[in-house]
């Protein structure tokens, strides 16, 4: 699995973001840096003709940006039609109804490979009424593994939840990553930045489970090697993406901390 | 007052942004560095429970989004509504009739508790006719200080107006911060930035002088102490980060030249 | 030539930008960087106060936001109608025929002085119909250098065509820059900032050809000098900003590679 990293350098894949204003630079950015081609778009006009060309399709919703959510949807709808890969990633899902129902509505009209979030904003789509499955609540007392599992075969696609420890699962295969660093969530857009990591490594191969595995690891491995020596924030960032540029198979063999 | 800078820490306040595109990154990060929580939105549909929920809001017109302006207007009225903090950031509003005009609707419409401008910015907004209250022109060679005191008492909002020196006020009392450098003008979004820090701690107490010049000294003296051995400003814009994370409240005693 | 870098620290020009919102924020630093003035708008309100206002104009298509398209199209106009220089970055023209078809309406609405692009987005615009001089396509296997003349001369403007070697020329005259590094393609946006340098210099000179070069210069000598030792991508990105602040003439004279 972890040789998909030279095939990102080798291929080189489109990942097309439509994503919010605040993290575009960084999504861009860690693109570039594994290997791949970051092509962004908030036009209506050439959806169609963007995502046709794409190798993957990443939808962030960070912005809530009204001009945009008609945009999203269609975006996810080509991404299916051309049978392209389509990273959800739902940035605060659970803060507002109107966060809630924008994600209902985009889960209910496209089919999305993966979802990455943050536990908390897994457990609560998981609840969701998709494509009349009902709505469910979970367990707080429950194992987190065995209500992502759950979410995954209801919501039939690749779930990655981040948190202390990543879990990335398609409800009977799964992967945990015990990388990572409380520093990742000192800087804003590390979320979305491995939506733009899963995206690319989804461009070289059919293997979700490992391509989502891969977006993560990146990111955590990154992000813990950079967190040395109580390393200030600015500091932090610069380093997170030197790490990724820098990462290879060898890296993540001798550091991963990933359990099949 | 300094002790402030730990109760943001401790509490996590959450900071509402409407803001423009280019700095938009820069007031995330500067608000997680202190130790607050950003977020930002340009959603229509959810100003209401954003705002319900934030504990502060800033409004920064930079660069004055055509489809932005009614929802910034609509985000000022939910504040005041909400009793929430909310500052405004008047950039380059001297420099167009319609950002005049833009400004002079939401000083009108919306009961601001922190206006931060340069010095120019300030003196420009003091000469509006807000809420009846005529229009004045200052004379230039009336003391700064003076200038901003009547400008507080007419807007009946903190001032926080800054420059060589920077002042802060409310008409009646008022704080000088002695620290900055040169070089905090040579990179964008600084004075964005200072406004994210002042609602970081408008979140924290009901002091707004105080919660305004601590958001002012936070950029001042962290700019200050970046500036070493002609840094370049690529180094000295990550530098600035890493020290508004490291700074605490023995730092600003040290290092703090504020007047009160 | 080269003393045009020390004209833009003394006139300090107003470059406006209707660009991306991926890069924005680095076309603001780079512009501060070389001792220029940014400034972002996206309101219909004001194109006409701040074409008016500024010493340059610079139109990016970068993500052909739906909501901006006829907005760029009336800042190109308003340039024409002050006589402000205008530089036109087609990013990405050949991927989709939106992209196509916005920049073949901006070509016939608007007089650029400056086009800069990579050597296949030149070419590719090349063939237009502009302004009924009719469709071309050009031979591969002509030489590039009288490519990109045969463009300058049929688009009447200064073609800045970027790539191992950097083409300038109106068609009559014509400079090519040797400097640069491939590192430059692995972050995003140097494409974006080389056109805001291009206008920073156009707001110091009515010499279009030696801003233009300069402009072209300043990114891949800052770029080459930055790219020592197998720097990653973070760490390059702030040299890379910290070499454009201290680029100076001799600097330029010491190491720049300008063939005239």
């Amino acid at each position: 699995m972890y040789n998909l990293i030279n095939d990102v350098k080798k291929k080189n894949p489109l990942v097309l973001h439509y994503t919010n204003e605040v993290t575009i630079n960084d999504c861009a950015n860690i693109t570039l840096a594994l290997g791949a081609s970051p092509l962004m778009s908030y036009s209506k006009e050439e959806v169609e003709e963007v995502v046709s060309i794409a190798n993957a399709v990443v939808i962030n919703i960070g912005t809530m940006n009204s001009s945009y959510l008609d945009l999203f949807i269609e975006a996810g709808k080509m991404a299916n039609k051309y049978n392209k890969p389509v990273i959800l990633d739902p940035v605060g899902v659970f803060a507002t109804k109107t966060r809630k129902d924008f994600i209902n509505r985009l889960l209910n009209e496209v089919k999305f490979q993966v979802i990455k979030g943050n536990s908390s904003e897994i457990k609560y789509i998981g609840g969701f009424d998709v494509r009349g499955k009902g709505v469910d609540s979970f367990d707080d007392e429950e194992d987190l593994l065995e209500i992502i599992k759950k979410i995954a075969i209801k919501l039939e696609c690749v779930v990655a939840s981040t948190g202390k420890i990543d879990i990335i699962t398609d409800g009977k295969n799964t992967t945990k990553v015990h990388n990572g660093t409380q520093k990742l969530k000192s800087i804003t857009g590390t979320g979305c930045m491995t939506a733009s990591l899963i995206g690319s490594y989804l461009g070289c191969t059919n293997n979700i489970l490992q391509a989502a595995t891969m977006g993560v690891i990146t990111m955590s491995l990154s992000g813990e090697l950079a967190d040395k020596e109580e390393i200030p924030i600015g500091s932090f960032k610069v380093k997170l993406m030197d790490n990724v540029y820098k990462l290879n198979e060898e890296t993540i063999k001798k550091f991963g901390r990933v359990e099949m």
